[in-house]
């Protein structure tokens, strides 16, 4: 382009907007989930489609949950059989019209439909719409309560514990508030359990230099796809309360569990369980989406939280705050109504919708079981069950060689790993420094989303690849 | 509600999150657009709709710019004649489907179709799709633009030159940044036109204290209603040029164009127009949305933002922290490309296209001259013409007494004298001091998007109210 090259003779010191001069916080922010191995998978497809040779006729995307790119057809219901619902939504739409803008908080129909679905979720712990938020997906949501959270200087600097890996959202938007990370390690020798005594530790190191404030979970977990017990969010739900930590449940994946004996409990439900001494005090913010579950309706950006035990003064800045990117996406409001007020049994689309969600949500518990075996087949791959969500973490072994490589290339090993990966085979998976490890350990994610028959094409390429990369590197 | 009353008796220093720790830049946002006055004629609305007695008999809301909300029709083609568009879209769509994350940039296509579209509004200018990244609303893209800027601390903090009246966006994304706000004054007895002079005069006293890297100009202006001369455009690329300063362009209004001899023309042609002197030098950052010109469609959070002269490690910045957010909503893009990409003569959609969208400009451009000409018989009254976008910011006489009488209350005087015409009038606008506006001077902002037979009505209790008032505290 005529302009680039321009740009590149011209006297960069002229800019007002260089890499020296843009905001820092901005270049701390990491996100590997769209990172450069995404980047050249894209360029990848691009040299294929212009006839370019490779070693494989396509590129597999494996890095991110984003079931409909990878063929899961969307639930009928979402897309053609709502039309009594979308009158009624329409009908709390200003001027009857999805163009107009939504109360920023979201539309009031929407947020009582939210609340109901909960109660039943929960076994009938009451929810008020007051509480609910609508969002822009689920970061929006998590983002905005890491806004708030986030206050003070040098040693009282907000801390915010996040388990690792974590999803890189939480890295993300830590670092571009300037917020202190506080890393807890998840147990992977225990299935990738969080451990109480893990937590405190990670806390009573944190308050030597900043002031720890909230305690991020996910669960199900990315990029780990454990389920975690009742028990465990007890203690977890305990600790916040001893600790006086700001709970944050990233809950969106609270119908993806496939393994037998797990089953999602969430957070609100256990709080309330507990009793008064924990219900009226512990304060929790838990998000949920439609991205994911049996939906994946990623494109849509639906989501909402549900806040408990909130200030209300800090709910009024809240709410002022939302109000100046004035709604979430109106489309998206709409289609988490459907989610969480799904067709009725007598109602026309009820057994086909059932039909098709039991059927998507089979075929991930399949695919789940499928990935976790063929990847424990291979020496040097070792892989948790996947008892949720929609990701498989597996640890690998990285040949000494293969280290000294990636460090002289200035590289992480995994990276290192995935790249070679993505080149030979053209298989795009995450590096697991982009989430987090333990030093010297390395993981890739990989998700079970690609059609059954791709997905074990893939599984025996990864296991291929693997032997091929140790034999080369020892 | 019960969880209400709990909190309020629960000894508020146990919380984790309170108005006294929570983020304080959050505190310092302001967004009149949706502040008191609204939550009040929201109040209000329902006190109605349980038959409570009001002075009125519904609320009209001439506070935002949402003209669906105000019963403007959604154009047909938006909503049922886009059929083989959307196929086009949905071709270019992970696993052809909106419900598929597209890429964090947004789509490709539609980067296409939205360059091919600035170059025949620009008269052949070339704009290169890389250079388009599409965002949810306008809003996003300035947020996110403000946010690369913003770094130093103490005297070389960022500051940004905003014009006052300004739209609140701007003062609420500065004050959450953290950076420095810079006003400008526009000269209201000269139709609200943008003077070097001034720009100067803003510009010098802020060297004194903070780092001004950036300009931020609204044309045609919100909530002024202004349409910038193609001479004046010029003068603020030279001011740029001279002064270092990154241009961000809000042309969000584009087709909102009334007034005779008026014409829209984006900084973007003129800058190519000027020549390479400025063409290959000045950064610029231009913003659109599907929400505002004669679509109206807000609710899909639809946009985009053309950046010119970006350099190009900065770009990659600005993807990388797209990406943490993964896109913008799928529905929205869709739209902008329906928009940039209208029916062609000879296309069955196009006769009513062009119907609908005449008939759309039309009537707003004769409610803009209705507006100006009836706010215009009021004493205490005067109005500017309403050149463009979808405002009026009128002037207002507020008699002593009352003024006095806000003071002691703590309340802004424009904002004493609009909670008292929402209270007696049910009529909703915003007051000028949520916009900015020179000391000892009073404004409220009014947008011009009732229907006609409404905005006459609502006119004419404007008049009778503000003669009451003035009455009243004379």
């Amino acid at each position: 382009h005529a302009s680039r090259v321009k740009q590149t003779a011209r006297c960069k010191t002229l800019l007002v907007l260089t890499i020296d001069t843009i905001n820092p916080t901005v270049k701390k922010v990491e996100y590997a989930v769209r990172g450069p191995i995404v980047q050249r998978a894209v360029e990848l497809e691009r040299e294929l489609s212009q006839g370019m040779k490779k070693p494989f006729a396509e590129v597999i995307k494996a890095n991110i949950g984003d079931a409909h790119a990878m063929g899961q057809q969307p639930i009928t219901f979402f897309r053609q059989d709502a039309k009594s619902r979308a009158c009624r939504i329409l009908q709390s739409c200003g001027g009857h019209s999805m163009g107009a803008y939504s109360a920023s908080q979201g539309i009031d129909s929407v947020r009582e439909d939210v609340a109901r679905y909960i109660e039943r979720r929960d076994g009938g712990v009451p929810c008020d719409p007051d509480d609910i938020y609508l969002t822009t997906g689920a970061s929006d949501g998590i983002v905005t309560m890491l806004k708030l959270l986030v206050c003070g200087e040098g040693a009282s600097r907000t801390g915010v514990m996040i388990s690792i890996p974590q999803y890189p959202l939480y890295s993300a938007a830590l670092a571009e508030l300037g917020a202190v990370q506080i890393n807890y390690y998840l147990n992977e020798e225990k299935c990738w359990s969080l451990d109480i005594p893990e937590l405190q530790r990670a806390l009573d190191e944190a308050r030597q230099y900043c002031n720890p404030r909230a305690l991020c979970i996910i669960n199900p977990g990315n990029p780990t796809g454990q389920v975690q017990s009742r028990k465990c969010i007890e203690d977890v739900i305990q600790f916040a309360a001893k600790e006086r930590l700001f709970l944050m449940a990233d809950e969106v994946y609270q119908d993806n569990v496939y393994a037998d004996g797990c089953q999602f409990h969430s957070f609100k439900k256990v709080l309330f369980e507990m009793g008064p001494e924990y219900s009226d005090t512990v304060e929790l913010a838990s998000f949920h989406s439609t991205s994911k579950c049996y939906m994946g309706e990623c494109g849509f950006r639906g989501g909402y939280m549900e806040l408990i035990n909130m200030d209300d003064e800090v709910k009024a800045q809240l709410t002022k705050l939302v109000s100046v990117r004035l709604c979430p996406p109106v489309p998206g409001q709409a289609l988490m109504d459907l989610v969480v007020n799904p067709p009725q049994p007598g109602e026309p689309s009820y057994d086909n919708f059932i039909k098709e969600r039991t059927a998507t949500l089979s075929a991930l518990a399949e695919k789940a079981k499928l990935t976790e075996q063929v990847l424990n087949t291979v020496q040097g791959i070792s892989c948790n069950p996947v008892q949720g969500a929609m990701y498989s973490f597996p640890r690998i072994t990285i040949p000494e060689k293969a280290v000294k490589e990636a460090t002289e290339k200035g590289q992480q090993p995994d990276m290192f790993y995935c790249m070679k990966m993505l080149e030979e085979t053209g298989i795009c998976l995450v590096p697991g420094s982009g989430f987090g490890q333990k030093d010297g350990t390395y993981h890739f994610r990989m998700t079970i989303l690609p059609p059954s028959d791709k997905l074990k094409i893939l599984l025996d390429k990864v296991k291929e690849f693997h032997q091929k990369f140790t034999q080369q590197y020892s």
